[in-house]
Order: structure tokens, then sequence, then C-alpha cells
């Protein structure tokens, strides 16, 4: 048994299951004899460096707070978007790396873990190497978050599955809203992900479920061709007037553009303001331009990941399981490691954490494979839809207080 | 007693609780014994010309659809932006309004009801002007929806409730989005609301419940100035760093033009694309230019209408009720009217149905009034946020399967 105090961060964008992570790092620690004091860093390995904490074991000496906690959006804790230097060689000094150590000592941190998405799970690998050339004993592990679905070795990553219900949900609502009037009009519906289609593809959810669906759902996967999506938005028009398209904000044509790019080059006004338009809004000028009929883009942006009315049951249950397994795992010795979700089974669906060696996983970005994308490159397969449904299962017990959400918020200052 | 049938149609932009006053009307039709069968008006008036209806006594057989109903989204009957022509003076002849009152005679409609907003009103107000010029007996009522809740003779419109309160969560995780970095950041969220700011309002309820707030909203019963807006930004950066405000897409200048007109002025890109951007996107660039931080612009764009998922009890409640008394007072002889909402009491809430001649209600636009915008016009006071508040108040049932709402859906074919 290795006894001492933990520290526990977030880093990367926040999501809707990232304090539910936080709060099974708490359950984790809860009759753990190993465990003394749980830190907080705020802001990340930003606020360690600055010895920035808060006593969270104080904090949830009242345990129903952890309820709160899992269904408050955002980092409760804070973020931030550092990236450690490389590790320095044995016998090589490196000064982050001499104070941060010096840190865990003065607190005598045994346990750090760290809740993020790819660039944190940077920050994991590097500590964890770290410590291997030093003499103190400390355990390092990560757990996964992040809407975009894109980390290697692990079936989802939490955050994943609240993300797509709300895109899939504001999809369906969408699609009521634009089957309303009799003229012809094209509703393209830009969804986050610049290198991989996972939120996107989330759109078509309501195929599988009420049998209406956006007419084409187009992923950073496949090159973007202009041509094709005219001819595709033609034959959607021979069968109803209200054509609905959800694209990924990370489209590229051809030459490796984005599709939003041509927008954000140079474009501006009067005034000399420059413009910034996104893939939408592009696609909603040349649809205008092509077409004559009224165009609307909807960005759906943040509200994608801090959405936790409508977070997922499923995805917020697993986010706090992979924290507690983290919290557990790192006292039965394990380190270096990320938190993974391991699907045992798919009907009925049964998922369980696992963990990675983190040097497998970092640094990699899991697109959305082959056999989930249509062969003619507009749309996901039943195959794909298949895989997401069971993520967004169930709704929350989100708590509210006079009409608005009820949110656990941890004082930084 | 007039006996005969109910025809009830849909008009103007959807909301979430439009179905919910369509639902409301067929409930007044149960056990109502002056009532044959209720037809339901395919895309409203321009339907009614073109007789597409559906038969709603037997889609509503089986009354638990109604549930269903209440909680779907957006027009279920389809919607127009039909204008009727003037109407014609007493001995003069209008191909429109001889063909509308043939189809009524034709199914011996004797009740119409039309739910939607000013425009919505016109059209009531002109066909029950038309009716008493002629000598067949038909009951006009309209009831009124709108998000925008800028209609005249009413405490507030069904719809507005729901608006409302997805406006306020969504600014309440948002802000705890826009929490997490120590970085310098402005992030504006444009809500709609072309010429009165009731919406935009709403962003503020936080600041009632839970402390937290955009730092500003901006009204368009106010005139915009770029430099007070850059002056409040500085304030707000002296207090944080993450600075949130929320605008409305209606705001203007001095000189009467919007502030998103100028990035609408004939900006085009390399293809000769024209670009649109709102009144966010404006803001976010004219932000970023001065202050040279981070600067982010959230549209929440149509979801502020269709997000059935997070209405509002209340609202989706008293929208019912408006149905249900609209067809009620009609049986009771009522014609020519719109229904309204009666607020009776602040502390508890009361509000009941009630109706005012439409012609004292048809096309005014009733404002923010002044007492409801600060002295410096750049927020809210806590007298509105009263106002506001019990109209957010309570979630619906919404029916989940497999993660996804379910909506009653009427076919249109």
């Amino acid at each position: 048994m290795l006894y001492g105090n933990v520290i526990v961060g977030q880093s990367g964008g926040p999501t809707a299951a990232i304090n539910a992570s936080l709060a099974g790092v708490i359950r984790g620690t809860i009759e753990n004899w190993s465990i003394g004091t749980v830190y907080g860093a705020l802001n990340g390995i930003e606020g360690i460096l600055e010895e920035r904490f808060c006593n969270l074991s104080e904090i949830f000496a009242d345990k129903s707070k952890l309820d709160l906690l899992e269904n408050t959006p955002s980092s409760a804790l804070g973020s931030c978007r550092m990236k450690l230097p490389p590790v320095p060689e044995q016998g090589h000094n490196d000064e982050t790396y001499d104070k941060l150590f010096a840190i865990f000592k003065k607190y005598n941190i045994r346990y750090f873990l760290y809740i993020g998405g790819n660039d944190s799970m940077d920050t994991v690998a590097k500590l964890s190497a770290y410590a291997k050339t030093t003499d103190y004993k400390i355990r390092v592990v990560g757990i996964p978050k992040t809407i975009d679905n894109d980390v290697a070795g692990t079936d989802h990553t939490p955050g994943y599955g609240s993300a797509a219900k709300y895109i899939a949900v504001s999809m369906q609502e969408i699609l009521r809203d634009c089957s309303v009037y009799t003229v012809k009009a094209v509703t393209i519906v830009e969804i986050m992900g610049r290198d991989a289609g996972w939120l996107t593809a989330a759109a078509a959810l309501p195929r599988l479920i009420c049998g209406c669906a956006p007419d084409y759902v187009y992923l950073p996967e496949r090159v973007f061709d202009f041509d094709k999506f005219y001819s595709d938005i033609d034959e959607a028009f021979k069968k109803h007037s209200n054509v609905v398209i959800a694209v990924s904000e990370g489209l590229r044509t051809a030459d490796g553009r984005y599709v939003g790019e041509s927008a954000q080059s140079g474009v501006s006004d009067v005034f000399g303001h420059k413009y910034l338009s996104g893939t939408g809004k592009a696609l909603e000028a040349a649809v205008k331009e092509r077409f004559g009929c009224k165009v609307r883009s909807v960005e759906l942006n943040i509200l994608q990941r801090c959405a936790s009315h409508i977070a997922s049951r499923t995805d917020i249950a697993e986010a706090v399981e992979v924290g507690k397994a983290a919290m557990l795992e790192a006292t039965k010795g394990a380190t270096g490691k990320m938190m993974t979700l391991v699907r045992t089974s798919s009907d009925p669906y049964v998922c369980v954490p696992g963990s990675e060696d983190i040097d497998k996983i970092a640094n990699f970005v899991r697109a959305v494979p082959d056999e989930f994308i249509n062969e003619e490159g507009n749309n996901v397969t039943d195959a794909c839809l298949k895989y997401i449904l069971p993520l967004i299962e169930g709704e929350t017990a989100q708590k509210y207080e006079h009409g608005l959400p009820v949110h656990m918020v941890i004082e930084k200052s």
C-alpha cells in the first residue's frame, strides 16, 4: 500500500461529464485507507505549478454534493491548455519537472489523476515517464474525457455520450421545426469535430428510432466535394421541400483546405472588420448562390459540450465509474495508465472500465472507421448508429430550482 | 348553441408550445356537445384554401396522444406565412374570402381557431370582420403564440416561457463553460428578437437564482453604441477575465442600421460568395479588433423556439389552458377575440385565460418597458427578471425512448 495524498486536475475543453469523473475519483477515495487528503488542482497542471489547490476532502465531506457535481457541466476545477516540456533524459534536469515534483513532495502527493483529452494524456505520459527517472514514489493515471470521442484504446470516451445526445435531440427538434413550411429550404447544421466525425454522426441517430433524419451527414473523414454536395441536394429536393444537412466543422476539400477557410481568409467589410465564418456559413452562402432558395445554417457551438440538462445517464454513470476505477486501480499499484471503457457485449450493451498503457494511447487520433460511413460518403451506416445509440440512453436526475438547473460551484479564487 | 364543425390552424414561426395549444383546443371539444368534427388545417390558411385538412377527431380518438402532442415542438399541422388581402367593403367581393367561406359552408365549419403570432392575429381580425358582412354564422378566435412575447393585450404569450427557459438554462451552462480558463476572453451570445428584447432579457435570469449572470444584456429597445460597449467590456475585465455578453439580434446603432447589417452588405470571398453575418458575428469581429483577446460568438438560433426537451411546464400548461379556453369561449359565443393570459397575482404567481377584442391587439408590437431596463441601457432590472421567472418554472414530463424524445407526428401529405 502506498499511503499519501491525491491531487486531481481537469484539463482541455470542458464537457458535461468531466465533473462526473471528478466525483468518481472522490468516490474512489471513500473508505480507501491508503488515501489522506484529496486536493483539487485549480486550472490543471498550470495551477499545480502555482500551488493553487482546493481541499476536495473538505468540500465534499457532505457526500450529497457529489450528486450535484455529477450534474454540473464544465470543469469545476477550471482547466488549462498547458503542454509539458519533453521529459529530460536521465541525469538531466528540467525546471518544470523539478518544480512539480518539489510540490508533490511538499504535499506528500502520491497519486496524480488527470482528467482530459488527447493533450492531457500527453501530460500523463510525460509525468509518469519522468517519475520513473526519480526515486519519488508517485502513481500517475489518466482519465479520458472528450466530446470528440477520438481517443485511442477505449471503446468511447466519457463526455461523448452526452454531447451525442444533445446533438441527436437537437437535430430531432430542428427536423420538426424545418418541416412546417411548404417552400423549398435547406438547413445546414454545423457540428463540432475538426478531425473526427463522431459528433456529426450522432445527428443521424433519430433515423434508428423515430424515422426522421437529416438528408445527409458529411464527416471530415471524407474529402468534401462541392459538385457532389450540390447533386445530393438536387436528389433530396426530389423527395421533399425541406432539406436538412449535418456537417462537421472540419470538412475539407481535395486541396486540403477547410471548407470554412475561404470565408476566413481576408474577408472584410467597409470598416475593415474581418469576419470569421465557419463551415456552416460558407455552405449556406454556397447553397444560396447555387439554388436561390431559403437557406439557413445553425452552429450547435459550445452547448454541445456543456448542455448538462440533456446529458446521457449512461455517459454520466460511466464517467463516474471510470473516475472511481482510476482511483482504485492507482491504489492497487497502477501507474502510467489511461483508464478505458471496454464494451464486453453489444446486445445487451455492457461496458466496464479497463486500462491501457498510456504510451500506446497518447497523441493518436481515432477517426470514424470506414465501415461506419456509407459508400457515397454522404451519410453514416446503421452499424455506426448502433454503436452510438446505447451511449445516449437514459436521462439524468438534473435538479432544478425555480426552473433553472442546480450546479455545484467550486470557488477558484 | 351553434352546432357545427371546428377548423383549427397554426401559422407563423413554430414554438415549443404551439402544439400544446392545439391539444388544448382538442381537449376543449371533448364532451362539448356543440362540436361535431375537429378538422386540422394543414399549413394554416394556405391549406384551407386548398382543402388540405386532417381529421383531428379521428387522430386523437385515443386521448393519450394529446399528452405526446403537448411535448412535441414545432407546428404539427404545418405553418404558413400567408397574409389575407384587405377585407372588401360591404357589397364588394373578394375571391379569397369567397373561396374560404364556400369551403367553410361545404364542411359546415362554425368555429375557426387560429394559433399564431402578430401576423396570424391579423388573419383572425380580417376573417372576423369579413364574417360580420356575411350571413354565414361562424365564430373566429385567435390563440396567441410567439416566443417573442411581443403581442399586445396579454401578460405574456404561450411559447415565450419555454424559449426563455431554454435561453436561461443555456446561458447558465455557457457561463459555466466560459469560466474554466484563466486567459482573457469575451463570449457573445446572440438571441432572437428583432424588435423586442424579451428573449434576450431571459439570459439574465440565472442572476436571480444562482448568482451567475452575463456581464451585460443589450436589448433592441435601446440604441446600441459601440464606444459605450467597449467601455462596458473594459469595466468587466477589471472584475474577471471571462466576459460574457447577451445581445439581441435586433440591435441597431443610432443611424437605425442593424449592427449585423454592415456584415451583410456586400462582403464576399474569393469565390464571390456573399456571407451573412449576424449581430453576434459582427460584434465578435469588432471586439477582436479592439481588444485583441479571444472572442467567441454563439448564436442560439432556432433551438430557442423548438427545444421542447427543456420546455417550461408553466408555459406548456398555460398553452393548453388557453387553447381549451378558446374553444369553450367560442362555444359560448365569443368571436373576433384573441385569447390572453391575465396575471391576477404576482406572489404567488396566478395566471388565468382571458380574451380581448382582436381589433385592439392585431398589428401592435409590445416592447420591453423602460422600468425593465437599467439606466445605463446595458442590462435588465430585477423587476424584469421577477416578471419572467414564474414563466420558466417547472419541467415537463417529456417521454424518451432509447434516449430520444418521443414526438407526435401528424402526416401532412
